[in-house]
């Protein structure tokens, strides 16, 4: 069945707290190479067919229930032709 | 800067239980489309320049750090905003 992804990441201009904690960690670790860390989420919504009017219904769906547009942006919606991550067939 | 973006989800044989209570929201609003919901996480790791070296820095994060392998899958590590050819040292 085909897969809708979204991917919602906090706003820019807002500090990302848990983003920045792993960031420390990774300092403390060594990884001094990596300067920022932001951390989203990723929506895998399985659905049974794609068309114009379910895609429209998702991209409502994201900014509407997946995001919480005072803090998120929804960076992207797109159809995955593939099964789900790692699913086994 | 260039970005790396790392993709976490659950493991598909696991119950992702947040995942399975926006399924239920959306069959509630009435967007019985959607026959699954999961819910992973979306990494954005700004580093100064990329290389083969801290490529491979940043798979050894994803796996031992940024992902619990109990109950995760690392889906991707990938250069987002690459640096101009040849920046690379």
């Amino acid at each position: 069945m085909p897969t809708i992804v979204v991917e919602v990441m906090p706003k820019p201009e807002l500090l990302d707290p848990a983003g920045k904690a792993v960031a420390g960690a990774l300092h403390r670790l060594g990884h001094d190479r990596v300067r920022d860390v932001r951390i989203g989420k990723r929506f895998e919504l399985t659905v049974d067919t794609v068309d114009e009017e379910l895609l429209a219904s998702i991209e409502t769906v994201a900014a509407d229930i997946l995001s919480n547009d005072v803090i998120e942006t929804v960076l992207s919606v797109e159809v995955l032709d593939e099964s789900p991550a790692g699913e086994t067939h």
